[in-house]
């Protein structure tokens, strides 16, 4: 009988619960023995989640409970040369998705974009948030509270900055809805997505907050952060990287290679991710964004949940003289190099692929170039989409002209 | 010289491109190609990605380009009693995920849903959605337009269920903004996510409509559908699932493992979750269910673009006598068990870890469960996160007690 | 010493409240009471407030405490032909407002679609709604509530339709969130606003709910109605009447009498009211449809708080090759011709302006028809803005070229 | 014949237009002139609307074309202690509406207010917004454009602040979607709303932006600002005054006054008004409170469409040991008492009947006291009306049992 069997034994008795196999045995041997005891109780084959080729003793501060991997399919599209400020040269984009013909869509924007001499992108804001809720007796409490935290930034700044050396405190932003005080707390995160980072400074500063004042923490996160929601206060001030990555593609292209017309694009740009998304009271006016986010972030060990406010962008095409100018403004796309997932086995070896693993120089450089990079793929994405629909058209039109 | 090797060097010359490959050789071999191209050109070492454990081929319609895997933590949740109408009895969720904490947080959350008796879900709307923009010449050709649609249902529905063995035409909602015309589509799409079969089932009707009306397709999607944006549309109307899980858990376990009270759980979802949120213009009133949704999708092999609707969701709490009410309603919660990623080996696998894989019985049954699933893990996501922050004030209340 | 004095005394002494006059003199003298007693204890003078020129007695419905009228200064626009459902031939536009430049402004729209031809307008949804809230023990309940009242619709409206001669029943649709039932009742109030009608049909037919029904009712409205808020639901789904109203403004008259052209309109209009409202997460993408609505609204009687909703507008402009096609979309426009203030004697004479004073035919004629005028004169509203806006882009270009 | 009736003919004929007449004659002549030719034009008699009681000369500031005045009931709530910073000490409350009950509902909240020993009211944030677009060349040349604003934001405030004698720039906040950025200029504009000096102010540093960058001004409002629409950013970052007011109900006055329980209102408060609006995707988390601000707004002069951002308010309740802790707050409360309709005749009396009328004491005191004022009242609203249902139930379950 190996460990696993044994240990699997021992949790089917309930001796052992699930969470408690790490304190018996190393990493690798616990998922062995929770596969086996849930293959046991469920019936199913867990072999295939059982070949996983990370450490599993170093994925331990990213899962618990852990009984293997789950496989993404991962692609690369590109080339594409972008003009950035964290992302200068050329590029291939690795993508994670199971979703088909996304990466064919992607590159076949790419390819759009290289031939028309590449992306522009730049990050045009930066700042990872922490909002904590504090209650107060009412708003004149809060009034005055608000007055000593404006009053004492620096002493907060001190305090929040002790906990990390890397992160530094930009700005506290304060909102009043009745005895609720909501601080939002800016940093600059660097390299990290930071919001572990941006937790534990602020849990630092409303410390001194309780301390010094009538306020009571009521949650570290008081929902205006905002993380994971679709809320409006990312679209409009940022978290993470603001980042917009634009393009003009020359009008031959656009004829010849997407079978439609700049003038056709931008009034399909206009019609569906314009109007319709204004209809649909949405924070996403483009076509298909989140797709090349949610299959870049896979791909280099972003947080997948974080792909909610990723999705919070605008999508503009215009016609010019010499083609179409297409442009894509993320508002909060929150992307690390460092920590979380990026240090893992695939996803570490697919920020090797962009040149951007782990921290940059100057810090910082290099999660600006991977949201440069991401907002380039997304740009792709859109011009891919809007040209087929518009395509359609022109050929069904050709269709009925019996050309 | 390896065929890998004799292609990578034709990409390299630029003799093939990337999407070229799989016409020259078997999909293992065009990425194990594609991998070597990539890593001379970036000088990354693809080894890990290339160790996946799928079936490469079986992999094409789910990507293109294809380099290798991206791979993912697993682990697993519960078990916990769920009485859903597609989701009946007791379930172990497989979760996939770099987050640290999600998956403990998640535990704790089901054991204290377990001890008190399992959680209750439904499934109260249903019905995926694709919404085509078309052009008329004005409002008054639009009100014609949507008259005959009106006229005409039972012949759209012919033409949509036409091109589908599974789908059913559940209605077509109209909209207009001047000189747009929007018809939102319903389909109930028993197992499946549903999304392509609603563009077939679609395009199909449209040209009917094109056919027969002065209306002119711009793009059979919109963005009222709306697919992969975080709007409102979908948060009030639904899409893919509206979903429901709730629970009574014994004051006594809220006391004594939770550390806090079900008054205290009560105001601190309401001063984060429902007020802060409000303030942050949000559609998302809960904790964190995104990282539950996003964990499952990526476990189970669904979109991982659409966590973003997904995180429409509101959790309340309140305080009965026997202890805490608490819920999670997520209004569009995309899921299906078959097609899309879920017969990747890993994803299959975590389906069968549910008894969910595949169609249900009756058709939709599994889908349903699937979504009540997730909806349980999410709320036990809530509680446990809730009650992490409301006990620490109880603890520190303690302490400055000095008891 | 006038019985308006004596009765000041009494009120000064503590021995009458305000609202109790109404009990003991008639309507006039009452005011009066209330208008001097407000004088001596604040030291303002009420001298013009006091000169009102309508019924004191025949207010008593719209108003408590009354001291008198406040005065809003009205205007004319026009005269615009409308082609609309409702509204068909020649219109002047009755306007009450405090800010200079409106009238004018949409004065000089209109005159520009005058001489375009008119304008076409169109209801293309209506209904007024009342959404009560109703608690229920949990998700599975609520499941068992909503079959009810599916199943028993018809005797729903049985009971909503017995307490109104005009009001009919179209529709219920339930919302769930945890253990709250919404349902959204929708009627048809033909030329009522309706929503005093829509809350005492849905009492009734809540009262039967809760007899019928382990449902509680919370609130007869619960916010999914919704009722002077800024909601979404009402920019999606409706409220009050949906309309239309569009124009092609000659190539001609765009340069000649606009000074601009249709494309740099249509590009502003992108820009400004599309893109700019994106950015805002607005649900109004206009320019300032809400002064139109506002000022229509006092000159002919509607809910000034109405104009909330009201504003939840979308303007559309494209460049076509004779001119410019304008377009603006309300989504829920609340108007009546009769009761709330359209009785009062200023606001009946503007109305009697428009000719669609009092009930229309058919029933709902007339709501109808002020829809479609208060939607052709905000549409005049948006060109004259946006035109200006381009204008002095282009005469600056003018400038700069020396011509 | 009189003037009037010869202008009337003039205007029959074509010779003259409406809007010439001011050129011809006085104010009312013109007025008197206008009502003739309208009412000959369409059959309406407009004898009340040609009873007005203010200066027609004194308002060509207010309206053009003006044929008269809408006269709206005004009536007094009241009286109510406010302890505020611009507001302090006993007010009656002038509103104007036609809407029955308001004024009643408002009393009501009031007078349980005044007896629990008045309302605590603050502003918290205070600024007027005027946010141009421009376009650039696409975001290399935004990062540019808003560096150089940054660098020379001292001489923009110069230039903005050369064109108004009271007003001061406090901040530019820039915002880039793709070509197209806009700058939020926030203005502290002392007792004027303020808009027409942000916008005019604004003007002269947006020549100065296109003087020295290659930034090209499209509009000098973008819909960033917002005004009059129902926008997030406003919600979120205030526009006009950001404004709370508070106050704790005694327990015993709201079971025998209001009967019903404070612990009942704040349960009912949670479901109508966060969980209902939640579930609407609303900006307004409130009952009612768009109907104090609409009849506050005419009462005194304000801009009536601006009811549409005054309608971003959230109402909190939550019962505590003494009684009911009560809040509404307003972000975006655009209130002025110099300016824009104040100084009209029955406006300007109401204004004084609060002694807010004109300057404050320091510039700005006024009209923050005027919006402690309208918070006060709305919250008042918001316990009457939260009151009333949940007293219907607490009566229904006394009947049920029959006491």
């Amino acid at each position: 009988m190996t460990d696993a069997e044994t240990l699997a034994d021992r949790l089917a008795s309930g001796e052992l619960r699930l969470y408690e196999l790490d304190d018996h045995t190393d990493a690798e041997t616990a998922a062995a023995a929770r596969r086996l005891y849930v293959e046991r109780e469920t019936g199913a084959d867990l072999a295939t989640v059982g070949e996983y080729a990370f450490d599993a003793g170093e994925a331990d501060s990213n899962i618990e409970n852990m009984i293997g991997g789950a496989q993404i399919p991962m692609g690369v599209a590109g080339p594409v040369e972008i003009d950035g400020s964290g992302a200068d040269g050329e590029f291939f984009l690795p993508l994670a998705t199971t979703e088909g013909a996304l990466l064919a869509s992607v590159n076949r924007g790419l390819s759009a974009i290289q031939d028309s001499g590449g992306a522009t992108a730049r990050v045009t804001d930066s700042g990872m948030t922490r909002a904590p809720v504090f209650q107060v007796a009412g708003v004149a409490e809060a009034e005055a509270v608000i007055e000593w935290v404006d009053d004492n930034t620096d002493r907060l700044r001190e305090a929040a900055e002790s906990t990390t050396s890397h992160g530094e405190l930009l700005e506290i932003d304060p909102y009043v809805v009745g005895d609720n005080v909501f601080l939002r707390f800016i940093y600059d995160t660097k390299d990290a997505m930071g919001m572990n980072m941006a937790t534990i400074a602020t849990r630092e500063a409303s410390e001194v907050i309780e301390a010094e004042t009538p306020a009571r923490l009521v949650a570290l996160s008081g929902n205006l952060c905002s993380d994971k929601k679709p809320a409006a206060i990312n679209a409009i001030e940022g978290r993470g990287r603001s980042v917009t990555a634009d393009a003009v593609i020359d009008r031959g292209l656009v004829e010849e290679r997407l079978n439609t017309t700049p003038e056709a694009m931008a009034e399909g740009n206009t019609r569906k991710n314009l109007i319709g998304s204004a209809k649909a009271a949405s924070l996403g006016f483009n076509a298909h964004a989140a797709n090349t986010v949610a299959a870049a972030f896979l791909a280099t060990g972003q947080d997948a949940a974080q792909v909610v406010e990723g999705a919070n962008a605008i999508t503009t095409m215009e016609a010019r003289e010499d083609g179409l100018y297409a442009s894509i403004s993320f508002a909060s796309l929150e992307v690390g190099t460092v920590g979380g997932g990026t240090s893992l086995d695939t996803q570490s070896e697919a920020l090797d692929v962009l040149g951007l693993g782990g921290g940059g120089d100057p810090a910082g450089a290099n999660a600006d170039g991977l949201a440069e990079v991401i907002a380039t793929g997304a740009l792709a994405g859109e011009l891919s989409l809007v040209a087929a629909f518009c395509s359609r058209h022109l050929s069904s039109a050709h269709e009925e002209l019996g050309r």
